[in-house]
């Protein structure tokens, strides 16, 4: 299984995945399922993947294969970030397609994969899609500024608490890493280390990253400390009434 | 869809069930999965239930019919927990290999259902059981003192988090309203009114129980407190190191 999460805020983008994948549970691996592009300056593109590893692995294929040899349209050629949602989407399909023509119906969805796909181009807003195994997609808005695909439901209580669109990207870090840890603790197909990316909008910089490791001091306190803010927190709740115990 | 919860602690048993039931999300309807029975300063006994409604009600149809005639085994003549999670598997087994009789294997799963049953019988231990399908169960222990059935994904980082076997029962009732509060919030498909039944350890009392509606003033201030902690615990949790921000 996967976890990735992504954020559109006021002040930027968030994105976090884990590593983990699984062909049943003795045959565990680490793979890498954020990938960054980019042009210093012009267009800063993310692509996270969830699902199908041949699949998911072939689309990062197609995408890079396109850059390399020029060949039109690829991320770099084209206008806008929608036009840039089109591209993943069709090249998703195609990959599905092409795996799946021989296959019973029922069996097509072993080879899916979702992708959430964020950036900006120079002189347009940032943009985060979630792109189906269909190739079409949806577009981030205020109301709903964040994106999972994979694992998604043990660490999403904590973003629908907590999460707005105003919120600063320091802190929108710790919401997205808190929402890792539950779904750690909870799940053991999604597992560490996790791949992080903060951009802040129209800076046109490729971030570098940081890749979070089981021993990571930072990541460990802030999971200890979170534990403990639970735990204090339930106690200093109301006690139920009596009727409760009735 | 359902979600309910049930604790085996060191000092009683705690039940949490919604009572949301859906067919399709334009046929919405208030149905309780939480049922007591006993035998005040004998026994006491709580199911709850989660899946097909049909098969939910017929189970315990069955259960209250057999008792109402007075027909052996029943749940007031079994002599051991463990006797009564048999009757009752083998009752959920029955009903769904009537119904399923003239059915294609890969629709049966349409009429499943899962249980828990959990109570006391005077000079025994407490239990705490999930009964599947297949009629077969397993058991709560000091290491694992809680069950869920149906959407647990979402509650179930607070319980994994905060809950403990040595948790005073006011204390895991806050904890496992929490647990409802964050699934309430994610998902429809789980809704108000909250069933809930605290049993005290060697009471062998049967409580009444409490119904939480949408208005409760104490499960609103519980989930206002909440969002507040979580809100501020955010705030308050190690700001990350540059290296994020890169």
């Amino acid at each position: 299984m996967t976890y990735c999460c992504a954020l559109r805020l006021k002040d930027g983008l968030v994105f976090v995945s884990d590593t983990r994948t699984n062909a049943g549970v003795d045959h565990i691996s680490v793979f890498r399922k954020l990938y960054t592009f980019g042009v210093e300056g012009e267009r800063f593109i993310t692509i996270q993947t969830s699902g199908n590893l041949a699949t998911t692995q072939a689309v990062i294929g197609h995408l890079n294969n396109h850059l390399e040899l020029g060949q039109e349209p690829n991320l770099y050629s084209v206008n806008t970030m929608f036009e840039m949602a089109e591209l993943v989407g069709q090249t998703l399909r195609k990959v599905i397609a092409d795996v799946t023509q021989d296959t019973h119906n029922h069996e097509q969805n072993n080879y899916y994969c979702s992708l959430l796909l964020g950036g900006q181009i120079k002189g347009s807003e940032m943009e985060l899609y979630n792109i189906y195994p269909q190739g079409n997609f949806i577009c981030a808005t205020e109301d709903t500024p964040y994106f999972q695909i994979g694992e998604s439901k043990y660490g999403k209580p904590i973003l629908d608490r907590a999460l707005i669109y105003e919120m600063p990207l320091d802190e929108a870090v710790r919401c997205c890493l808190i929402s890792f840890d539950s779904t750690l603790r909870s799940n053991v197909s999604v597992g560490m280390p996790l791949d992080t990316i903060v951009y802040e909008k129209n800076s046109l910089h490729i971030p570098n990253g940081k890749r979070i490791y089981e021993e990571d001091p930072y990541f460990r306190q802030l999971s200890k400390q979170w534990s403990d803010t639970l735990r204090r927190g339930l106690q200093k709740l109301p006690i139920p009434t009596d009727d409760y115990l009735d």
